[in-house]
């Protein structure tokens, strides 16, 4: 089906909640939660006597773009960067609730395509959990509001705390790949007054990227947040935005520095670069390194500065959605 | 303070996203967690090996107006919903976690509002719990998406299917306070125009009016929804959207009708308005029923109505976000 197709058809506001909650729960992923969806709440087992929890949101605008992103792809990111958030604990996913708010004009098929995303990335990522409950309601912005939960499977949570001098610093994933292809589509996924264009991403091809995709798609190495916590890594995160500033944050919280062997990475784009959803993690140093992982460099005493990369300091702030989104949406 | 005052001083977008965490943050209330905010999840305790769950998005607009509800107020209202919620299967709240999305030009002193309703509706309705995470966004509607949690402490849920023919049917808290308060404000709290306005609210007394407190703030009897579990309820629900429509679903999912006795509900605000959330459940007979319920009525086998009133069928549908909401804000 051709992306644009799912634009049409009957509206939210035409069907009503009942009718289109209806069309989105048949295709949510159902998993087998204790109680699920129907109740004034789920109930959803934690076997270890705690649970894991993150929540995040992403709005039309500041998070994604239609031009940019179909449905499932929308739904299969708020999924993929949830999930991420629960194995950077060292836990497995167990379940996720999804608020949705849609404009009254948002065809019904654009829920249905979000709904499909999710069932995607949970196959793919995290098979047999489900979306165990959840909310419909209406806005003028289109906003996802996911909540996830994993299980530790009685070990300690990995947390950002825990990196030690002469701890090997090792990530699971890509670097770069997806803040590429978020690049490719502002050069190339734009009309001639810079406006983001679906027509201008069939056009230049950027359908074919596989940076692109990764952009849409991200594919965070859940099973790696279980492996690390396993062999005993000292710290963990998620890289949401990226090596350096994601490096910061586990640094500072740690009361550490990072130091990036030289050669290591040398593109700035995978050093700087969101998105990814990769493992940042410390290792003790006489670890072998679990699969998935491979060795970035070494945790030095704290420093002035957050990161080194080959001895000098990068940079470790960057886009602040406050300040720094423009307005647009489209 | 004048509520007039927090909408001006310094915006999110002046602070940036960081400065603005720092604000919230400090209000929150912080509960004891096993992790608490800071790392990519929180970890909660779930001492019965399950935990319940629920989320619900509140938008400005179709769920609330600025003319008419204060910063506070929408804070509170978000945790007392959801806290509503974990009470209607039983359980106890342990728990919640909070994404917001304010525009750039929102002042940093909303969201400190915000953050202080919360905490002042934990205090009142939860008192020890916190918020244990949460995600900072932007969008051109102000949102708030919350996710509660709670603990059964052993108890099956109570559901909403388990009405039985004969039971006692009985309700806890108010019921049409909240609608009557809204209605005030649409016929009150309006400028010549319609529009909704706080000089026009404040010139005509709404703010000392008690039904337009419990619109902005409802009371739900949290501690009921235990009490209820442990005397034996059968099914139970929160009384969102009103006697008849919530008793409406009740009756459906037990596949039973709800009989209302002759003269205990004769108000009409109290058969169909909102909001209130009370607790409405189902006893059997011999049940004394706990401290806060009073009796409706009586299970009956499944006729042609879903609730009866005097014998006569009630209507149990009602207002639609997606068919309904006019569009405006304010």
């Amino acid at each position: 089906m051709d992306a644009a197709d799912v634009w049409t058809g009957p509206t939210v506001g035409e069907l009503g909640e009942l009718a289109v909650l209806g069309h989105v729960t048949a295709r949510l992923p159902s998993g087998s939660p204790l109680v699920g969806p129907g109740d004034d709440c789920a109930v959803v087992a934690a076997p270890d006597g705690r649970f894991v929890v993150t929540t995040d949101m992403m709005v039309h605008g500041p998070d994604f773009r239609w031009a940019w992103s179909s449905p499932e792809d929308v739904g299969w990111k708020a999924a993929a960067t949830n999930l991420s958030d629960v194995a950077a604990m060292g836990a497995v996913p167990t379940g996720l609730v999804v608020a949705i708010a849609a404009p009254q004009d948002t065809p019904v098929a654009v829920l249905e395509g979000v709904a499909d995303g999710f069932r995607l990335a949970v196959d793919a990522l995290a098979p047999g959990i489900g979306v165990v409950g959840g909310d419909l309601s209406t806005s003028s912005a289109f906003t996802l509001a996911v909540t996830a939960f994993g299980d530790l499977q009685g070990r300690a949570p990995v947390l950002r705390t825990g990196a030690r001098v002469d701890d090997v610093l090792a990530v699971a994933g890509e670097l770069g790949a997806a803040a590429r292809g978020l690049g490719r589509l502002f050069r190339s996924g734009v009309d001639g007054a810079g406006v983001p264009s679906a027509t201008a991403v069939r056009a230049n091809g950027l359908d074919e990227d596989p940076d692109v995709a990764r952009q849409r798609r991200p594919v965070p190495p859940i099973g790696s947040g279980r492996a690390a916590a396993r062999a005993g890594a000292t710290a963990m995160l998620d890289l949401s935005d990226g090596l350096a500033i994601d490096g910061g944050r586990l640094a500072r919280a740690s009361g550490v520095t990072l130091s990036l062997d030289a050669g290591v990475v040398d593109d700035d784009v995978a050093l700087h670069g969101g998105e990814d959803h990769g493992l940042l993690a410390t290792f003790p140093a006489d670890v072998v390194l679990p699969a998935g992982f491979r060795r970035l460099g070494v945790v030095v005493a704290r420093g002035a500065a957050d990161v080194l990369r080959a001895g000098e300091p990068v940079p470790t702030t960057g886009w602040d959605p406050y300040a720094d989104w423009d307005g647009a949406a489209g």
